[in-house]
Parts: structure tokens; C-alpha cells; sequence
């Protein structure tokens, strides 16, 4: 069936503006940051086969793309207000349109971030989300957490777990035989991501940087670093913890190598959970945070004056192995 | 040849940050409304086969995607302040890429709006950009023009020129034969449109309603008789002169008859003009703002009480015809 460009945008994707001043219909939604605070901005477009398979659960599709999004507001320490929708669809299936809002929606609900505008066409299916987030600005000093602020002698953390998602990925490639049970719970990782909103707004004033992890820890981490002029030094036998799938007995019994469990954590991407720095001084403040959040957090590594980053393990020894980051075009 | 995203960011999409508090290059760009007003936000995505010829001059293209957004604030009287750019490419091509940044930053440039932030990503073309312009709040209300303001006996204007974008898009199809020069001079219309930003602008407290022509003047005014409750009728002796290619001998000669001319006027789309109405006591004041935008305008009709849109000629004689807008999934 098909169904005109106006109706599908009034039956899937409009609801009655709640917090902005003017929401879908109209030539431009209306958005008004509470006072002393400044307007936080980040775009991301997903692209079938690229950021998903054709055959993707569409309410698990509707969920990801937003966080991918709120992710990055998380990482600067926003809180969500609001976020515009464009899609490309190749044709209206209303099904599909069904599962997709409400899986959005009940993202974007819990957050209480409302869909105020976009754009639908006929294309290749294409979803791109901009999600508008606020941080306040405190005697003309914006609270925002940005990736230039790390300083030498810094605690680096992660949040939550990593490589879970990527090993999901390498499962649903037919590259790996993973049992049901441990490939569930990898995928929930991959396909519904669990942006680290309240982490980020908790930790304005403690953390010194902050990124949210989606193409893999070295990589994303790397950004941080060469934007703060610093380096870092990170404990492999403390990653290794981090990918959940550790736990269960199939990769005790070895069935993923813990080289290849490594890979997943530091360079596996689709983590969406947060890399951040702080001062030594700062490590109760950082278990506040993330109690708060109710979100684990896990010390790493450091930050050192030597550019690039170095990978030890319990003893201190150098680890070296090959662990390249995820650049969608190379 | 290949380059990797960030590289691309970095040489194509990336200035120092002007007017934004934070531009490209971290999680979120962050930008500060001037004090006393709102954000105006719109998203557009434009998409290969759909919005635009695979050979479409990818300078025309940068101004087009960035033009049609900036169209939207302009309707609803924004000043243009920065945009977000979601970009994705089938490969990296260097020199289309630099064309079409040129063409985007050129337009971008001349409206004081900067590039902030968004994505890259491999994936049939797609250009999804958003835009954010603000709005003065006077007295608690806001000075934005919307859709639903159109009151009984307002007058209907339009600005510009309209149908030469759709006449031009028919010469390209091959559907009708044009001589060059006519060509040349429809098909600035129909690639380069022209978004009606300080005439938007100077509108405010003017206009009652407004909205841009991206779909044909009868389908966008429709939404604002709905959205207002009213309805209105249109002179067509008055309209057919807002085709440019009215004026050329060809037209004049019959290659092209008046009623497919009309049709262009009503229903072609793509003209990224400004719709709007304001008081029969408001003419004064919509002439002078035509005149501080340098804009020209056009009284086409006038509102009534009864829903839905008439069109009749210099005598008021009702004209019959089916102008149908335009609907992407129709």
C-alpha cells in the first residue's frame, strides 16, 4: 500500500509539543534553552548495510538510532530536550513505520526528549536523527565536558561493559559460533545500546574529557588524547573484564581466544559507552557519579606526557598486538 | 583513491568555530541563542534520483541542500545562525567534494550561518542537513511566522518568481524542448534556488502566516488555509506572470501554452519562495519590508470564510483544472 508523505508523518512520527515552544508541522520547531544554559548539537546518520542489516528488527532500529545520538550528548554532559527525525525509506510499509516510531519513542520518553520536526522521502533507507541536548554555563563557563581536557597524571575510564556488541556483529556475520544464550545477550548490546546519559550529566565538574565510544576504545580514546595534547597508558588485564561474554563458560573453555576478546573491548566499536579522564584527586567524586548514574565505571589506565598509547599488562610489560580502530572509510 | 572519514572532516567540512561556542571536531557542537530569543530548527534530506541528478554540478548541489533549509527558516522569519551536515557518499571523490563544499560554504557565508557539525558515512548519496536560525521573544511571544495565523480577509502574497524550477526539471526529462538561453536562465531556478531569509526577516510582525514553496504554491498555501482554519482565492490572471519564462518570445509564441504554464506556477515545486498573507491595513508595511529585502512580492489573492482554495480569473470567473502538488510518496 502506500500512504502520502504528510499522513505518514502525522500518523507515526507527531505527537503535541510537551517541552519545545513549537513541535511537528509547522515550517521550523521552536526550542528554548532554560536559562544560563547553551544548546548542545550532534547529528548521526545510519545507513542499512552499513550501520545495520536490511533485516533488523525495526523497533530495535527505532532505539539505536536515536541513542547512537543521545550518546553523544552524554558524552558532553547534555541533557536531552529534544531531536529532529529525516528518513529515507524505500517504500511506506506501515509495519515497519509502526514498530520503528515506538521504539524511538519509548527511547526517546524515557528520556524525556521529544521528536520535534524532520523530513521522509522515497530513498535508500537512510536515518539521520540531530538531537538537541542543554548544559548549563556557570560564570560564562560552559560546563560542557569536551575531549581537549585531559591533563597528565589523569585516571582514564570506561563505562559499563565493551565488546560485547562487536562480537555480536561477528556472530550475525556467520565469522563466529557463538551458543544462543551468550549470542542474546551480545546482541541486546549491538542492536540496543544503552546511551550513558545520566553518567554523562553526572559527571560535569569531575571528569576533565569525555567521548562516547562508537568506533572502539584505542580509536576513540585517541581522539581525546591528540585533542589534549597527551598520552596514555592502559592495563590490558583490566580490559579484558570488560566484554561480559568473558564470564561465560564457552570463552573460559576458549572458545573466543582472550586475544580476540581483547580486540573486542579495544577496538570492537558500537559500545556506546563513555571514555573519560579525571584527576586522581577526583576518584571518590568519580564513584559518586557513577553511583548516581547507577552506572558502573571502571578505572583503566592513566594519562602520561608521551603522545600515542601504550598497552600493558598487570606487571607493566608492554603488550602489543595489532588493534586498528574502525574508520568507515578506509 | 580513499581517504579516511576523519580526513575528510578535517579537509572538506572543518573552520574554526565563529559564531558557535563549539564547532566541529567533539561529540556535540554548542551554541548560545542570542539573549531574548528561541532556537527556529528545520532538517532536510535530500536524496539521489529524488531531489537531484546523479550529474548534477555538485557546486549547485552544496547550495541547493544548504538553500532549501535555509528556505524553512525564512518562513518562519529566523536569522540564519549554523547547520549541522550529514553527508552519505557512495566513495570519497576529492573534487566533488571540494565542489560541493564550495557551493555549500558560499551560500552558508553570504547568510552568516556556520558549519557546526554532523556525520560521514559510506552509503548511497544522501544529504541530510539541519539548520538552526533564531527568533526574537517579545513580551513572552514569540516573533515567529507560522503556518497558522491566516485570518478572514488578509490579503496572499507570494515573493519572487515561481514554476521556472519545475519548467527547467521538464526540460531536463525530456519532456518538453526549450531554446538554450531559456534553459540556462530555468535551471538557475531549479539548482540554485534563492531562500527568502532577510525578507522572512523583515516580515515579522508584518505577515500573519508563512511558509516556503517546496512542494507547488496550491499544496504549501493549503497547509496554511488548514492550519489557519480559512480558506482563499487566487487570481490566475495575476499568477500566470510569476513564471519568469513568461516573459521569453517562445512562451509568448505558444511553445509552451498558458495552462501548462499555470500548472508550473501552481504546482511545479521547488521554488523556495515565501507564501504569506498579512492585513489589507498591512500593505504599506509589506512593501516596505519587499523593499528592505530586496525581495519583490506579489498579491495574488485574498483569504474567506469557506475552507479549501478557488481559483478564478481577472473577471472572477472561476478556473477549473487539476493542479495537483506535489507528495514524495504519492
Amino acid at each position: 500500500m502506500t500512504m502520502g508523505e504528510f499522513d505518514m508523518i502525522a500518523r507515526y512520527f507527531t505527537r503535541p509539543a510537551v517541552r519545545a515552544a513549537l513541535g511537528v508541522g509547522d515550517d521550523c520547531a521552536l526550542l528554548q534553552p532554560s536559562p544560563g544554559c547553551q544548546l548542545a548539537i550532534s547529528s548521526d546518520m545510519l545507513v542499512e548495510g552499513r550501520h545495520f542489516f536490511a533485516d533488523v528488527d525495526p523497533h530495535a532500529l527505532g532505539h539505536k538510532a536515536l541513542a547512537v545520538n543521545l550518546s553523544d550528548l552524554a558524552a558532553c554532559g547534555a541533557k536531552p530536550l529534544a531531536f529532529t527525525l529525516a528518513l529515507a525509506l524505500p517504500q511506506v510499509d506501515e509495519a515497519w513505520l509502526k514498530a520503528f516510531s515506538r521504539g524511538l519513542y519509548s527511547l526517546a520518553d524515557s528520556h524525556g526528549c521529544e521528536l520535534v520536526g524532520g523530513d521522509t522521502t522515497q530513498g535508500p533507507l537512510n536515518i539521520c536523527i540531530t538531537v538537541f541536548g542543554e548544559v548549563p554555563v556557570v560564570n560564562g563557563r560552559s560546563q560542557a565536558l569536551l575531549r581537549s581536557g585531559a591533563r597528565l597524571g589523569d585516571d582514564v575510564y570506561v563505562s559499563g561493559t565493551l565488546g560485547d556488541a562487536r562480537l555480536a556483529l561477528d556472530a550475525l556475520r556467520g565469522r563466529i559460533d557463538l551458543p544462543a544464550k551468550l549470542l542474546a545477550q551480545a546482541r541486546i548490546r549491538l542492536e540496543q545500546p544503552t546511551p550513558r546519559v545520566a553518567l554523562g550529566q553526572a559527571l560535569r565538574g569531575v571528569a576533565t574529557a569525555a567521548i562516547d565510544i562508537s568506533d572502539g576504545l584505542l580509536g576513540d580514546l585517541g581522539h581525546v588524547l591528540k585533542a589534549s595534547g597527551v598520552g596514555a597508558t592502559l592495563d590490558t588485564s583490566i580490559a579484558i573484564n570488560l566484554i561480559s561474554a568473558n564470564d561465560h563458560p564457552a570463552c573460559a573453555n576458549g572458545l573466543i581466544s582472550l586475544k580476540i576478546q581483547l580486540g573486542y573491548v579495544l577496538a570492537g566499536g558500537d559500545d556506546y559507552e563513555l571514555a573519560f579522564t579525571a584527576p586522581v584527586s577526583a576518584r571518590a567524586a568519580v564513584q559518586l557519579a557513577a553511583h548516581q548514574a547507577a552506572t558502573p565505571v571502571t578505572r583503566i589506565g592513566h594519562i602520561d606526557a608521551e603522545p600515542g598509547l601504550r598497552l600493558v599488562d598487570a606487571q607493566g610489560v608492554p603488550v602489543t598486538g595489532d588493534f586498528s580502530s574502525f574508520d568507515h572509510f578506509a
